[in-house]
């Protein structure tokens, strides 16, 4: 199965009238997993004729405002539209506060149940599984508290090749091919797996580590990912304000993706102080070539 | 001294691609003076060329999360630009709570100090003063809080006709014609205002009137005024729901600006049902004729 991925906003706290604040949307099959949710998240779902409803989970980095400050519009209006379904949110001690004393403030309750997980590890951890896929956490490296995620699509059964399967399997047998089994029948007949089969595909995996200095720490948590979200807020030009800041540049993440072994690479999270991203974009080749530098409304597939 | 009126959005609720949620920037002299402030509200005053800078004071009318939840993001960016200048805000009880949990989760404080003050009267009550304005807070009638604010520009002296005034009255005595005074001089000539001065401008008055439903209890706080905002979320075909919501038709709030006998009414915040505003201006004019129905981006002379 594989994952698709919207990007949203690819501006650092400072939006541009180009880049609107972080967020993501990995989809898998027709469920969606909504990766930080900075303001105006809501407005860029529509532009993009993401229906919220179809939004299973949402995943937060860290309390900084714009990594997190679409939220409760977000869930206001999932409300509106009379959401029912219950909705899981990840996030760090203090975000359920936050959305709590808002509610509460508006007078309001939602239609729909929410999950709350607040998330406090120090390794990478499971936190989440559903018929899609499974999620684990781990910490990366900012000012304040932040996490990464790392989504892994479910493996998948192999594959039946209906034309040269024999028609007198029972339908009850045939669930053994996909588990890789070969099949007996009754008159002692086997039916080799291997000639009946294609190999189940690779799960995929999504790799975001949010807003992280350069940290050789998490590389355990990232190691051959199918793709990389590295932030790569600087050029090299502002390494020491990169390090100042707990941020990384363009550099630095070309190289964890080169360290990490991960089959591609997209950046994003950047100053507002450049016009394009075609020097963060070259910097990191140097280190990493299969990298893309992401703009809002990207289509990634992973 | 007149006011001018940026409308920032005029969505209900629920914005669409067209309206973004509630938020007005008012302009006397070189100050703005902010009117509500929905999500996205930062990323509106970017597009309009409004520095934030010269925002002196915010006005948030009830804690509906379509009239504040831009706000701490534009808080933000204020500090993040480095801003010294105090800015004053003002809004229901609950506001600074959900503003200084914020700023506690996100471990950041800002540049600038914040004078806050929580709204809380039964009747028309001046708030506020600076060398531009005068702000009056009176309630109005919603589901939950919610303030109406009146802006009074400041008097004015007489203007002094340049080209007829005598040469020989001292400098110290010239600010005696600007009161309406007239002047005399040491040899007892008398220098009569009416004379070397024009009247001095009328005062503009603009009354915004949030969210509410239609409520005669607001027509003396508005009576006479320049312009008034009206919310007109519904058209008749949905009086219903109007009445239940706590909020006006279109209708409605052309009654209210002929009983009041203001000089202007304009109208926003509309449901996401409708497409366009043009039976929202019909309805309307039907009780008012001098009414505008707002898009986003227009700008209001008062």
């Amino acid at each position: 199965m594989s994952l698709s991925l919207k990007i949203l906003g690819t501006s650092s706290a400072t939006f541009t009238k180009e880049r609107n604040q972080t967020a993501q949307a990995l989809k898998s099959n027709s469920s969606y997993y909504l990766i930080d949710c900075g303001e105006g998240t809501q407005i860029q779902l529509k532009k993009y004729s993401i229906k919220t409803n179809k939004i299973d989970a949402v995943f937060i980095s860290h309390l900084h405002g714009d990594h997190y400050l679409g939220l409760f519009g977000l869930l206001s209006s999932m409300s509106l539209k009379g959401r029912e379904k219950r909705l899981s949110i990840f996030g760090p001690k203090g975000l359920q506060e936050i959305i709590t004393i808002q509610l509460q403030a508006s007078q309001s309750c939602f239609s729909y149940q929410i999950d709350f997980q607040e998330i406090n590890v120090d390794t990478i951890t499971q936190i989440y599984q559903d018929k899609n896929i499974k999620v684990e956490v781990f910490p990366v490296y900012h000012r304040i508290e932040c996490y990464g995620y790392k989504f892994t699509t479910l493996p998948e059964g192999y594959k039946i090749i209906k034309s040269t399967l024999p028609k007198n399997i029972p339908l009850i047998k045939i669930k053994n091919l996909t588990k890789g089994k070969d099949v007996i029948l009754d008159d002692g007949t086997v039916i080799p797996y291997q000639k009946h089969t294609t190999p189940p595909p690779a799960v995929a995996t999504y790799a975001y580590c949010a807003d992280t200095r350069y940290a050789l720490e998490i590389l355990p948590y990232i190691q051959g990912v199918d793709t990389l979200y590295h932030e790569a807020t600087f050029t090299e030009e502002f390494a020491n304000r990169a390090e100042t800041t707990f941020h990384a540049t363009a550099s630095q993440a070309g190289l964890i993706a080169h360290q990490a072994q991960v089959k591609q690479l997209i950046i994003g999270h950047y100053s507002a102080r450049y016009k394009t991203n075609e020097v963060h974009l070259q910097e990191a080749k140097v280190e990493f070539d299969n990298i893309i530098a992401l703009n809002d409304g990207d289509l990634i597939q992973i």
